[in-house]
């Protein structure tokens, strides 16, 4: 029974786990760097508790002084939220070693789904698509070429253990092949220590379609429909929705089909996300499993109803499900906004600073989850995301109509933000027609950048 | 076709119906008077125009500067909001006859309505159960007592024309009712120009449980289900919720049912609501019809994720309702919780001045309503409330959780407000059970008051 759960997180994804913390009468603990220490969370937990300096290998990645504090405040539980520790398997794993409970899957099942070749083999055995590619890691750039030449340019080289666009290239022809292999090796060498390659199929111009799965430790697993997240900048969600429109329903049941195998395949006991790349053929193809809740969670929220971290709480907890496939509907229509503090004049190079005035949106179909207020100085030491809009409408349309006067409504003065490069997305065509793909979001940018600038 | 509506209201309800016109694609014109320039309503409209002086009677009630603004901004309609000219018959009039539209019923019946004797005679005429009482008008205090008499104490005593509890007295028995006939027939004629009384049981300690309802010009009618509002100060609502918790479903059809007859009876077009009493036994009578949108219908929103303001608009534009009974669905619980400018500590005394910091809720389940902003300064010459803050869950219970975490985030620096009154309401046993009568509110007000003396 989780009775005082301490969240390793900042921020807004703190913040709307205190939010149903307080709601289930679970007693919240926040952690802070010192450069927090007057953010929101802090104000909103029930405790609070400094772990270090503002650089987060002091803070927010400092398992050890996490750990202390939720031992020293009698916390029964850890919530990592997202980012930071959230897929770290060794942390999951220390966690259940001092007697808490990790939100989350099992460590093990963290660290398969982490390595990223792994992860592609083991849903490649269960009988679920994913992209051609070398079978294992390449050891050297020879064999890679070798695999590439076979596979068909363009091929993507990806680092096992790679994340957030690091240790990845796209390469177009057998004659780049060569520099790019050993530019992205390096690269992921000095990012995650590692630099275990591996060739991929490249994937021109996909739509990047999710599964959002929950399961319990009684083998019981639903899908909650998908999430059309193509909307990127340099690998990096901006603006999300749920369902993905237009989507083929035949297409959408086979996903959500294979996202339930996917979790039944690593014996999966938690939230969790199967992101698959989406061709313009509709041929998808199992990108990668996300094992802690998203930034973009909310959207599903909206259209089936559910609590997904009391789900995710409840889960971990060792209660069952409590949701049966039939009785989960998706209703309507949800997309969200991330409002984050970045210039989007200047390739929305991220910002911080103090908050002069602010004004948050609202009215009918309208939510909006933060972590900031007015006169709060933005620390430049974190993720820029500041809040988080998400409308809701009967129709998509009527969706976007909210999120546009949503985006009008929205002040956030002292900081740049790109809350005025959304309103922009928000008129373009493809953006209202539902047919953008990955492609979209860059050129989107650009176009705006050249906009502004005249 | 309505392309521009002129709001002839201010606060929140401006700004609540601004937000749909958007999304429907209508202009919009706000009215404002020299006290309110710096309002929200005024700087999210389209245009705006001031008419008139502080006082309500120069600007808000000032039927010719509100008419003379939308023929000069070339507007089709006028939206009345509540309050001000919005049940006025002879603004209805005058609207209609200069060839605008009127968000509203026809005239006549806001007329034949807002008469409450004539109110109450239609009502029985078409079946539906009115509390006992004189048939008619009593000219003087010696016929009133003879009926008082008949009928049996404890009785109320109303002016026909009366509303906001004036004119209005309760008698407990036959030696009271001599002079308390005479002040309230003296006081209806000061308030209303108007001292036609009449007199009816008087209902002790009943529930405030209302019907919305919506009806076309061609005759189509519709329930939205109820809303309980028996929590009330001095006739004032403060917190409302729908459905109305326990209340039998027997009763609850029967209830829907009559409201739907009511506005059969009158041939009603637009939104509507059928107030009714319910005492103690299951018993209803006919309260009131209010011919406008009201303050609480968000909660109305939430349960059948209907946009009200859409619907009275598409309504007035002559458009079938386009909703048949038995697709309005209620799910889960909603409740609204009015912030008002208001010393709860000194008997919700009202307050004005400027709000020097605000930090409104938010999350999932969170609707937020508001007519203000960081920095802004409340005038004195109007309604005292600011913000709706409006939860939904699934239960009920989740809906009161929501309400209190709502009320904890919600922080308005600089001026007195009746939040931390809500709060404590939200603790009380009788309210969680949700078997609370309108002398609930008073007597939590007292129990608050002492509390907070000491």
């Amino acid at each position: 029974m989780i009775r005082k759960l301490l969240i390793a997180n900042r921020g807004e994804i703190a913040v709307r786990i205190i939010r149903t913390c307080r709601e289930m009468g679970i007693r919240t603990v926040a952690v802070y760097s010192t450069a927090d220490a007057n953010a929101l969370h802090v104000q909103m937990a029930d405790e609070s508790v400094c772990i270090g300096g503002p650089a987060a290998k002091d803070s927010y990645l400092n398992m050890n002084n996490i750990i202390q504090a939720a031992c020293q405040t009698g916390c029964d539980a850890i919530h990592p939220g997202f980012g930071f520790l959230s897929e770290n398997a060794l942390f999951a794993r220390l966690v259940e070693a001092v007697g808490l409970v990790f939100i989350g899957p099992k460590a093990d099942v963290i660290e398969r789904m982490g390595n990223k070749n792994e992860a592609r083999k083991t849903m490649q055995e269960a009988g679920i698509p994913v992209i051609e590619g070398t079978p294992g890691i390449v050891s050297n750039w020879k064999r890679g070429l070798k695999a590439a030449d076979q596979i068909g340019f363009p091929v993507m080289i990806k680092a096992a253990n790679g994340g957030g666009g690091k240790g990845m290239r796209i390469v177009h022809d057998h004659d780049a092949f060569k520099n790019a292999f050993l530019e992205a090796k390096a690269e992921a060498k000095a990012c995650f220590g590692n630099d275990d390659m591996y060739i991929e199929k490249y994937i021109e111009n996909p739509k990047h379609v999710e599964i959002q799965v929950a399961a319990d430790e009684f083998g019981n697993v639903v899908h909650l429909f998908e999430r059309d997240c193509s909307f990127q900048i340099r690998n990096q969600k901006m603006l999300e929705e749920a369902p993905c429109f237009l989507l083929d329903d035949k297409i959408r049941k086979a996903m959500c089909k294979d996202a339930v195998k996917a979790c039944q395949a690593v014996h999966y006991s938690s939230l969790g996300t199967i992101e698959f790349l989406l061709d313009a053929s509709g041929t998808y193809y199992f990108m990668e499993m996300n094992t802690r809740i998203q930034v973009e969670h909310p959207v599903t929220e909206m259209i089936t109803g559910l609590d997904l971290v009391k789900l995710q709480i409840r889960i971990a907890n060792h209660n069952p499900l409590g949701l049966k496939q039939k009785d989960i509907v998706c209703r309507g229509h949800a997309m969200e906004c991330r409002i984050n503090a970045e210039d989007a004049k200047a390739d929305l190079k991220p910002d911080a600073g103090k908050i002069t005035f602010l004004n948050l949106p609202g009215g009918r179909g309208v939510r909006v989850d933060g972590g900031i207020y007015d006169g709060y100085t933005v620390p430049p030491f974190y993720d820029s995301m500041l809040v988080k809009v998400i409308t809701f409408g009967d129709t998509r349309l009527e969706c976007i109509k909210k999120m546009r006067q949503a985006m009008e409504e929205c002040v956030i003065d002292g900081i740049h933000t790109n809350e005025e490069f959304h309103y922009f997305v928000l008129h373009q065509k493809e953006l209202i027609e539902g047919v953008y793909d990955t492609s979209f979001a860059q050129k989107c940018l650009k176009e705006w950048m050249e906009n502004e600038s005249v």
